[in-house]
């Protein structure tokens, strides 16, 4: 729990602030807590900590998830990692995220001047294009395999399948494979009551994958497993080496799902200014979705929480309005009244801002800028 | 029909460009057209044509739509029109959208020192905020009376509540209700079988409230209409003075659901690349949540069009990640093979990249600032 709750409903921002919304704040406590509880989670369970910093995009939370004893990040895309290696203090990076095309190799080559990365790869066809950029810079490059262990997007098939293309990629010379990884993301939507379960038999999958690779003469040194609704489970199987959780440092709607989470865990707000009342159920707030993202949520109906009122419901969204639907009475919803939102999907939100607001209790302290914001490249 | 297409597909770029995906790429040849069109539409029936720039945020495409004889802007936001101002030509903006608080009340008489700016209103509390501010300036505000023709988002009932909410907003002499507006929304996402007669039927709730808004003594100069999926319909109401049109500068999915317009209509596209093909009936690309934007399409399964691949189906988004589900010996889903992506809704997709690449005959001519881009306040 935070001391910095600022009323009985749990907003982050004092009520007298000055504001201009919408706006994202960000509740330095909780963010100091979400970051150093999963650092001790991970120390627990013996599990190296590599934060997939998608998340966040900003190079103070790097710094704060490196000191807290993070070894590294984890990035999506060449241009995520460059903008935290550049200002975020990021010496270590993996691409969870095969490189394909030539002007990427290049970046990639630019990059691996300036830290330590490593590229997951799912194909042959993205290894050999890479093995050769590899070769003629006389460069090698650590690969991890991306194993599917269900969530069907990228990824070789646990078992033979990722195994046969570890040996083919462990043939490149200027390759070296060196771990496995997963993303777990089946897991993370399924239901709470299997979500456990899930998590274990994906563990289980990549760690045997693992031994199979290990077992045909690679060397696999890292076994690596992501999310955060899985982080209690999946890194505790035996064989697993690394955890990749990007949410946690904030939270969102998604974690409620899970049921260990409540808003008073939830670092980042979407701060918002009811500036339509146009009938007694019906108030329009100014996050739409080029403030919230139009991402569901699995736990609430809606498109985001509003902190304090769990019967009002944001039941549409246009780009700039919000669209709340009310219950009788419901006090705080006059033009000019404000709101905090947790929003359903934290990362595309983060995603849409220039800078979070740093709240300190209940004050505005410094603005941090979202230096990887829209780096998709 | 543009003669830019570089493949019997409808593919603008053509195919031998080196391009580091995703990025948004623009038919230059598609983009003069759809602005030409529009243009000349709106001439013919007699009405000012004030394009909601909200759909491009890019100054380049303002001062096309200036130089093919718009009046002025409609910006969602005083940030939008900030920057609409200060780069894009733009001396007369509707602000379609309530200013509620004071940091942004003191931005907006910041923006009315460098342009002309009419404010959309739908309350008494708003209106009287801004009048005070207004006569402590010793400036005259214009105001448009914004009206719920059926979309039930924001806006004053059309009929009797519109008329009182005017003569209310008309009492404060640093006011001054020069019109009406209305966003017919919801005729816009009614069946196409439907939309003629619902966008119609909006149209003459808007001119019937200006008449009774002029009846008690209020001159409605201005009577202004909405959304490019009606463009054809409402303004051709005798009585309606004025367009907001914005998405027909790119064209989007949304617009296939009216019929009449294809691909080769839509400006705007996502360059992609596949980067794993994990299984024969499943390709990933590199376009996710954070290039497309996860607004879904009235007309189309899936997150997006992928030209020259009806069969295809952009069936699921992560952040990176876009899962194609493939029909039985689709070609051209190699890793490293290119696509071109035409989203579902343009707006929020253009608000997640930086620049614009425009395309000249397959060809990069130039980069285009989004200049605008996530300015929600």
């Amino acid at each position: 729990m935070t001391a910095t709750a600022t009323a009985a409903e749990g907003r982050i921002v004092a009520a007298d602030q000055e504001l201009d919304t919408p706006c994202v704040v960000i509740d330095e406590a909780i963010l100091h807590e979400n970051i150093a509880e999963m650092a001790a989670f991970a120390a627990s369970v013996g599990v190296a900590l590599r934060p997939h910093m998608k998340t966040h995009k900003t190079p103070q939370v790097a710094r704060l998830q490196l000191a807290a004893g993070a070894v590294g990040a984890t990035c999506a895309k060449v241009g995520e990692a460059e903008a935290l290696v550049e200002e975020g203090g990021v010496e270590d990076v993996l691409l969870a995220y095969p490189v394909v095309g030539e002007p990427k190799i290049r970046r990639l080559l630019g990059l691996m001047e300036r830290a330590r990365v490593i590229v997951a790869l799912d194909s042959r066809e993205a290894g050999e294009a890479l093995a050769r950029a590899m070769a003629a810079a006389e460069r090698t490059l650590e690969v991890y395999v991306e194993v599917n262990t269900g969530q069907d997007r990228a990824g070789a098939r646990h078992g033979a399948e990722a195994t046969a293309l570890a040996l083919e990629l462990a043939r490149f010379p200027s390759l070296r494979v060196v771990g496995v990884m997963t993303h777990e993301g089946h897991a993370s939507i399924s239901q709470p009551e299997a979500l456990e379960a899930a998590a274990l038999e994906a563990g289980r999958a990549l760690v045997e994958t693992a031994a199979a690779i290990r077992s045909e003469g690679v060397e696999i040194a890292h076994v690596s497993v992501g999310s955060t609704p899985c982080s209690r489970y999946t890194p505790t199987v035996s064989g697993v080496t690394e955890m990749r959780p990007g949410t946690y440092v904030f939270n969102d709607n998604a974690a409620f799902r899970h049921g260990h989470l409540g808003p008073e865990r939830c670092a980042a707000r979407i701060a918002t200014t009811v500036v339509s009342r146009p009938a007694p159920d019906r108030a329009v707030i100014d996050a739409g979705s080029k403030a919230l993202a139009m991402d569901g949520s699995p736990s609430h109906a809606g498109h985001g929480y509003l902190v304090g009122h769990p019967a009002a419901t944001i039941a549409r969204l246009s780009e700039e309005h919000g669209v709340v639907v009310l219950p009788p009475d419901e006090p705080g919803f006059a033009v000019g009244d404000r709101h905090e939102v947790i929003p359903n999907h934290v990362c595309p939100t983060i995603n849409l801002t220039d800078e979070l607001l740093v709240v300190r209790d209940g004050r505005m302290v410094d603005a941090w800028r979202v230096a990887a914001r829209g780096k998709v490249r």
